[in-house]
């Protein structure tokens, strides 16, 4: 018998394909919204993993549109009350559940006071649906395992879809279109070398950097949720400002250096870790040397963080077995957690 | 003999009262020109404890002006060439040495674009002491120890000086004034007792929520770079989206109840923690009386988190040393990082 877990990060690619054949119009809507009234400014709003999707998405609009993104933290609105200034403001909520009140009442409070307010959603029957004006549904299906798997791949999906509407950017639509296959591929390679290693680690870093680093943070959230290891992620600048000091002999790093401007550095990195006698597991497509894994690569750079973490979640589940535990049943949460 | 670590965290009501002292006219100024010209987005540009000190004005700012402030991944502009929009922009970086090139390259091609730039800068001889338009001197002095203590409070001082000049908001004016004193006092109270268990620890928590987060994440760095302690920071509410899987019997937690609108959720999470066995170390105010240490609190909320984690370096101090390790040479670092 599979795990939920497994089982559903494997019905991905299907998920991702119904959400691609649906709500056309509402993605044209919006974007033609977006493009005819400019955002005063744009603001995030998500947990857990759907907060690292939020990161994946802010990164692909600033890219594209040169707009800033905030990633709000709630208690702002929740608990300081602030004023914060909602005229032509863009918020975008990520929830699977779609319950929490620290993610429902801001998107109320911010529509209240004339934001548009977006909600990139799986539960169609939640509050969060009846509280967004807009509402792209994630088409994930029912999830079950405590942990997000197909739900999060949805909401990288939804977020680059409508990135790529809002900036009439044709070929990431086209990525997007060839991405269920792409996908599909990606199971064929096989990632089973790095549970030994990874499950034998009680602590641990992931590392990336830019448009990756929303994966090494989902990365890190499924290997404290699902294995009880402490992993923590940092971009491959930041980690160099501090946290570098636990990296030694014995320590246990796993990067990514997915395509794009910050590969080289992340492969040097690895490399540097390496030498100092740290356990390093790279990720890196076919044409890096280095890797220890091989990262499928898509149609387009900007939708290679899909495929990675696709390729990381049996990863996560296997080495939860191995540490023995249930894969769909971490200790001490539920699938919904509902905060304020 | 003691560190300098030590020392230079014990000079900080000095290099307060110093910064406090100076630079009036250009903090009128700037906050006259920000009334004047209200910016069309606010973004923070800053790495390690610099970041933090971000944190914690970004907090300010938008509790008093409701305008919401981006934490800049530097790689968007250094590596990714992202065509931020600039006009009408503010950019505020926070820098000790003013060195790194991801601080410094962001901050020159913001101000070619016509953007606000402003620097809470350490290093008056450094790069970005040129580059920045608007240069507040953090007036804490030499730094000699790797781990940044005077430099980042005087950063949290020099943020909330701006701020409160920008609102016009004098109870926060009022509670600068006497801030020093409030820090003098703060080395008083004696969390020894917080030294042992920390060091026993190779993995922990810290935890806060709202503008005391800030303090959480320094913390956490700080047990990372003097400590070689896998100390990562949460707040509250993100801990149940996820990491609390990993806090079991015996986990370490370390949390910070300051007073404010969070306080008694923190408190609550303490002790839910503490019945399912983790080892927790509450810091909170003398009026709570689960408390493990006691926070020094000041003439307003929003400061108690400088006198918190002017309580908490001699810990770091203390168990950076209790572990084998110089306090002011961590493996791998140096005082000066530079990324791009």
């Amino acid at each position: 018998m599979i795990s939920k877990m497994l089982e559903e990060a494997r019905s991905a690619p299907q998920a991702v394909e119904a959400l691609l054949a649906a709500n056309q119009k509402d993605y044209v809507a919006l974007s033609e919204r977006l493009r005819r009234n400019s955002p005063s400014g744009i603001v995030t709003i998500a947990r857990g993993s759907s907060d690292n999707a939020a990161a994946y998405l802010a990164y692909l609009i600033t890219k594209r549109t040169g707009r800033l993104v905030t990633s709000l933290p709630m208690s702002l609105l929740t608990l300081y009350h602030a004023p914060i200034a909602t005229a032509g403001l863009l918020a975008i909520s990520i929830s699977q559940s779609g319950q929490s009140p620290d993610v429902v009442e801001p998107i109320d409070q911010l529509r209240k006071g004339g934001a548009t307010t977006v909600a990139l959603l799986n539960d169609m029957t939640s509050t969060l649906a009846a509280t967004a004006q807009w509402v792209l549904p994630l088409h994930a299906g029912p999830e079950e395992s405590v942990a997000a798997t197909k739900s999060f791949v949805c909401s990288l999906v939804a977020g680059a879809r409508l990135a790529a509407k809002w900036s009439h950017d044709e070929p990431l639509l086209e990525g997007l279109r060839s991405l269920p296959a792409a996908l599909e591929e990606t199971q064929k390679h096989d990632w089973s070398s790095a549970v030994e290693p990874l499950a034998r680690s009680e602590r641990l870093m992931v590392i990336s950097r830019g448009i990756g680093l929303s994966i090494a943070q989902e990365s890190a959230l499924k290997l404290k949720e699902t294995c009880g290891i402490q992993a923590e992620a940092f971009s491959a600048a930041e980690v160099r400002h501090g946290p570098q000091a636990l990296v030694a002999e014995g320590y246990t790093l796993f990067a990514y250096a997915m395509r794009g401007p910050a590969q080289k550095e992340i492969v040097a990195l690895a490399a540097e870790m390496r030498n100092r006698g740290a356990k390093v597991i790279l990720a890196a497509p076919a044409d890096i040397p280095e890797r220890d894994l091989t990262l499928a690569t898509t149609a387009i750079e900007d939708l290679d963080p899909v495929t990675a973490i696709q390729s990381f979640y049996p990863v996560a589940e296997a080495v939860s077995r191995l540490r023995g535990r249930d894969p769909d049943n971490p200790p001490f949460l539920k699938k919904v957690t509902t905060t304020r």
